[in-house]
This record gives structure tokens, C-alpha cells and sequence, in this order.
């Protein structure tokens, strides 16, 4: 089931937002990225030479699921992905429900970090194949008020060997506030030697 | 409800871990922090100085809770913290549980950024009263096995004005795997400056 969709927990910015993006992806310049609670499941053979234990950790541990799909509808990470592979870069929409808090009606700065290595994560991924956050490095500049939507904007700067430089920033739907902003070092993980 | 103590999801490392830390708080010298929820809803009157709607958001949003606690017991966050304040330091006990995952096996690294987040900004709360996190700068140096337990070690390293500079380290129970290594800065509010 991809969670990436409109649902009834989604405000009218997050629905106008998402509508938008859709519209630009008619001509194929930017694509709608689906997302699932089990986002490596039917891939677990092609990493599993990165990750000789994963198969066994992933039987042991039959709940594991992805981090941010973990919430009931609306309380949680509610958020669509839109990629545009001319430019490498990746657009969130995120709404952040009650659960994140962290100071009083503002998100976590974890559940920031979260979003923002996820939309990173996924720019790299498309970018280099498997790869593992290496560095971020997060100013906060803004708190976020929670239950609002926010847009995440993120792109690959440099390319060195394995090593993969992005960055993002977070501003508010009118794009008048800049809240966050990141730089990131994703490494592509190599055949040849296993992490564990 | 204290969320810091025992369950039954606590691994054995994670029990005798606290024990330890339990039995070296006898002597003061080191204090097991409790964690709720609603972490700041006491503490509402104090902090609207610094967030005027603080009040409104949090009668409008009356689901609002603190995110790491936001799980089913086991699922997520299990930690617990204590703090030494002679040393400026926290230590953290922390056992992330099978939602919590990133790639296969392993913990998400918003996950990790949340623990770090959470860690730090106690130390830099009990050290300089209501701050918040400016920035966060985190070294991801091995990926962390999901339902494993690992400890954080936090302290403030120099204090400025109103800048506080904090760093932590992630490590296996046995101290021999240095997992991930952070740097931060948070700021004390101003109460002659509301951040909305």
C-alpha cells in the first residue's frame, strides 16, 4: 500500500501542494516516488551481500518497518516524495502530526532530522544506487509549528567517487520562511566489503 | 507515568545497564532522569514567554505528545537517561526496537538523530534552562544492528553567552564500537524575544 497518497488527515496545503506536484509530473519532468512500511522487502536478496545479517535480522525481527511509516493516519510523518531526474533533486511535502512534538506545538528536532534524511536519503539513493548517511549536518533556524506542512527541498551538489554531497532546505508552503537547512554526505556502499 | 523505567521489552544488556546506573546514583553523584509524554504540559505557564500560542496550539492540538515516547512498549524508543552534574554530562541507555528501522536491520538515521537530539538537549536544558537546538552535526560511523542496545554519552564542552556547545558519542555496551559521534549548538530563549 503506498502511504505517499492523500488522506483524510491531510490539510488543504498539503492536498493543494500535492496536486500541484502531480500536475508537473504529466510531462514526466518530475515523478510522483511511491512508499511503502516495508520499503526494502522485495529487495532483501540484492542488498543482502551489504548486509550478511539482514536476512537473519529481518526473520528474527518480523515487525520491523520503516521509521517514519510508523504512526496511525495523520498523528505521525504524513509526506509525499516527488523527484526530478534532469536536476537531482527531491521534493517533500511533509505535515507533522501531534506526535512529533518536541517543545511545546513545535516538531521534535529529531523528527526534523528524520524527514530530512529520509528526502536526502532517497536524492542519494536515486543518485548512487545504495547508500548510507555518512554526515549531516542540521541549522535549525526556525522552529516548525507542529500540524503545519512544510516543503523540503534537497539536490545533489558534488559527485567524488563514492561519495555523494547534498544538501536541503526547509521553508513553509509560501516559501517566506526558511526553517532548516542541511548539508549531507552519502556513501555508496561497495560490493566488496560488507558493514557488519 | 515514568517512561524511563523497566519493561518487559528491556533486553538483558539494557537491564543490567540500568542497574548499574542506578546503583552509582546511591550516591548522588549520578541521577536517574524520569520521562513523560507530556513533557512540558506542567510546565506551560513558564515557557508561553517564549511561545505565545504555545497555549492555543496545545488546547487545539490536544493529541500533542513527545515523540520518542510515542510508541507501543518495545516498538521504538526505550531509553533512559541519568545525569551527572558535576560533570555536565547525560548518559543515555537506549534500545531502538524494530519500527525504528532505516535500511534492513538496521536503525534509521533520524532515528539516531533523535536519540542524539533528545540527549543533548537535556544536557543543555539542566545546564542552561529552556534552550533550543541551533544546529547538530552528526557523524553516522557504523550502521547500528535495530533491537541492539547502545549508550550515549553527552556533555557540554563550552558555554557562551547564551550558546551552549555540546558533543556525544554512541557506543556498544562493551565500549568497543564507536557507532556515531555528534556535535552541537543550542541557544538559551530570550524571554525579551518570543520565537513565533
Amino acid at each position: 500500500m503506498d502511504l505517499s497518497l492523500p488522506n483524510p488527515s491531510w490539510s488543504k496545503d498539503m492536498r493543494l501542494l500535492f496536486d500541484q506536484f502531480m500536475k508537473k509530473s504529466e510531462d514526466g519532468s518530475w515523478k510522483h516516488l511511491p512508499s511503502y512500511k516495508n520499503k526494502f522487502s522485495r529487495r532483501i536478496e540484492d542488498i543482502k551481500v551489504f548486509f550478511p545479517d539482514a536476512k537473519l535480522i529481518k526473520e528474527k525481527i518480523s515487525q520491523a518497518q520503516l521509521f517514519p511509516r510508523n504512526f496511525e493516519e495523520g498523528l505521525g510523518f504524513e509526506y509525499a516524495m516527488f523527484h526530478n531526474h534532469a536536476e537531482d533533486r527531491t521534493v517533500c511535502i511533509f505535515q507533522g502530526g501531534p506526535y512529533l512534538q518536541g517543545a511545546p506545538g513545535f516538531l521534535h528536532g529529531g523528527a526534523i532530522a528524520t524527514m530530512i534524511d529520509s528526502t536526502l536519503g532517497m536524492t542519494a539513493l536515486i543518485a548512487g544506487g545504495i547508500v548510507m548517511t555518512a554526515n549531516l549536518n542540521i541549522n535549525f533556524k526556525r522552529p516548525i509549528p507542529l500540524c503545519s506542512v512544510v516543503v523540503i527541498n534537497s539536490q545533489v551538489d558534488k559527485v567524488e567517487g563514492r561519495k555523494l554531497f547534498l544538501s536541503c532546505n526547509i521553508r513553509s508552503v509560501d516559501e517566506q520562511t526558511l526553517y532548516s537547512e542541511a548539508t549531507s554526505l552519502f556513501v555508496k556502499l561497495d560490493p566488496e566489503k560488507s558493514l557488519t
